[in-house]
């Protein structure tokens, strides 16, 4: 299979935007077409994933697929197909002395294979994306939703031959919960070029240890709110309220409060009755515990590197602008954090110096999220630095070539 | 060290240009000054290599340092002193309806590991190009240079100590020949952000499969001319002469020639005379060898994969553009290919469908270089797809991190 991607990634450098568009939106009509098909097996899923034991309710959500969730799915694939086309896009060209002519070109990386847990969506997302930038594509669910991608894929790969124009081996679904499957993916160094794990931290552990293919990496998401002294007290509580609460389960929400300590004992009283209000349980530091001591916990160190993913939020007094920017970059998973002042310097401070993906400045981290940005549909969220930092989207599965166009120029 | 260069890491992200420039000044100074201390530690350097077996002429020469290397060297760190910062570069910034301002801005990635062999100047360059971009860097030298790359470090630190603007941690230097030194370094991903092996394949290959870090791999180069039907053969044979004979121990200098059949009875016997002026061994297919029989050995299906780096060179007969590519695709090392046509529709197949870091029409393959590009001094040429692509200088050691200004917008 991985073969064939390779061979099918040489013939995606040369198909033009027109086709892969009209692949895209023969995939979305045929999800569409096949959706009784596709929730009778996601049905399977969910009853066998029932006799398993501590399965909770919000995982079983997760998986769960009915007729608006396709629908949303179908709609996606249809954006993709009308988003820009991110290939062949010269960045850049320029003439050296000795008149050749140099250009720097958007391509896409190759063969890309994407290991992925529970929700159904990816599938299609993925096919999708990695399509839209010309790379060839090797899909690896979850065992817990084995029937659900199958039936997505079975109903893709219809749409696509029905459109008829790209080869063979262009989506590629890996059809077995066989757990020796991914590592062994993971040595295919010849002819993959790329891993993308979505899922859990032990996936993405795994996976980044295994690997003998570069992957970028989606890590954990704990990221920090800092309530400066300079800081709008009406502004910081509704931000804080927003990253907190709004969609506690997902990675660009807060789990971490730092008020600076001039502002501390006018801010934490209200924000933590408001936060309390929203049934969000608080951590506090001993400073924290001094002002507020009703209903805060005792935050521990271990709260410091937690991402709660749930209405629970740690809260810490800092004695400097410094010492929250410290604690950000210690304690941290660089991925989305955000300064409340009204203040320009501290403002700018805190964006040069904190070492995350996103930093923000009045605004809540909710928003580190491709559509968000207006970057388009993302892939997921990359804690990395090297290639792609933040939105991975079509754009990130991309790589560049230098073009050099001579007439016969020699090196002397 | 590493702990101590993630501390300085963080320092860095806020020093200005100015103070990285005066601090390479000086770096570059104190390794004028200590020239003398460098040379006698060479020199005991290739007094130990005199006394081990096997040992190439080569190697020695490109291990032994002289005056003029040395100011080489200096002068190769003023450059970079003279060079424009790429740190803080606003690629894009753009407003979101909800009035969040966004921006794509340039960072250093962090603290950069660079083990590299043999040549001394490789300290000096990738301390230089490190620095600059506001990275710290933690070098590991080959044990047969030791006391070379050691002296050079002791130099480069006083410069570091008299210019006083920098943390300790930001140059740091391996000090030991203890190979388990590299594998430990490449276990410690809290610390360091990304892995650069500079030398042989054995050891970019060693470090790729150990590392727990991202990499940054310079391959080899096998790089292929291509001489269409529709070539202008005196361009095609000077521009092979060039790109064989120039310098055959790098790594874009060409390994094979591919030669459309209708142009090989005309092209070939004048291109293998000329190069057999000029030392060159021809290894040739059945094709060739039916067109030119004498002094041509034959060819193997090793040699389509061998980087000579000697005055070796493997020629094929191919009966069409499309076995050219799918030749170099399949053979090559995707680093540098061209072809020499005076046709746009071959040569416009050629640019897109070689799957190479760089594609040439018209020209030799030796300009791929950060200078002759453009783009400035260099740490190597990456034949990665990740992160950097083609020659890695300064701007390939920054990532990038998105900014966004709001006024207390929250997601809703």
């Amino acid at each position: 299979m991985a073969r064939q991607a390779k061979a099918a990634s040489y013939q995606l450098m040369k198909v033009s935007s027109d086709i892969k568009d009209r692949s895209l939106l023969e995939m979305a009509s045929s999800i569409k077409q096949h959706a009784s098909t596709i929730l009778k097996a996601n049905k399977r899923d969910i009853a066998l994933l029932r006799k398993r034991k501590n399965i909770s309710q919000a995982f079983v959500d997760r998986l769960r697929l009915n007729e608006e969730r396709i629908g949303a799915m179908v709609q996606a694939v249809r954006d993709v197909a009308g988003a820009r086309d991110p290939i062949g896009e010269v960045k850049r060209m320029w003439k050296r002395p000795n008149g050749l002519q140099i250009g720097k070109i958007t391509v896409p990386i190759g063969v890309i294979c994407i290991i992925y847990e529970s929700r159904p969506n990816v599938t299609s997302d993925c096919a999708a994306l990695t399509l839209k930038s010309s790379n060839a594509v090797i899909l690896r669910g979850g065992s817990e939703a084995l029937y659900s991608n199958s039936a997505l894929y079975t109903a893709m790969k219809k749409g696509l031959k029905r459109a008829g124009e790209l080869p063979e081996g262009t989506v590629n679904f890996i059809d077995t919960a066989d757990r020796e499957a991914v590592g062994y993916l993971l040595t295919l160094d010849e002819f993959i070029d790329a891993v993308i794990p979505r899922g859990g931290e032990g996936l993405i552990k795994a996976v980044a240890e295994q690997s003998r293919i570069p992957v970028i990496k989606h890590y954990k998401g704990v990221c920090h709110l800092y309530v400066d002294r300079f800081a709008d007290c009406d502004m910081a509580e509704k931000i804080c309220i927003n990253a907190k609460v709004e969609r506690p389960g997902v990675c660009n929400a807060i789990e971490t409060l730092l008020v600076h300590k001039d502002k501390a004992s006018i801010f934490l009283p209200r924000v933590i009755h408001a936060l309390k209000r929203k049934k969000v349980e608080i951590r506090g530091c001993e400073k924290t515990r001094a002002i507020v001591s009703k209903g805060v916990k005792k935050a521990t160190e271990e709260d410091w590197f937690t991402e709660y993913l749930d209405l629970i939020l740690s809260v810490r007094v800092v004695n400097s602008s410094e010492a929250a920017i410290t604690h950000i970059n210690r304690y941290g998973s660089h991925h989305s954090d955000a300064i409340v002042t009204e203040n320009i310097h501290e403002a700018m401070r805190f964006l040069q110096e904190v070492d995350s993906a996103a930093v923000y400045v009045n605004a809540s981290t909710r928003f580190t999220d491709g559509g968000q940005f207006g970057l388009g549909a993302e892939i997921g969220i990359s804690t990395d630095k090297l290639h792609a930092r933040g939105p991975v989207g079509v754009d990130e599965l991309t790589t560049y070539k230098y073009i050099v166009f001579g007439s016969g120029q020699i090196r002397t």
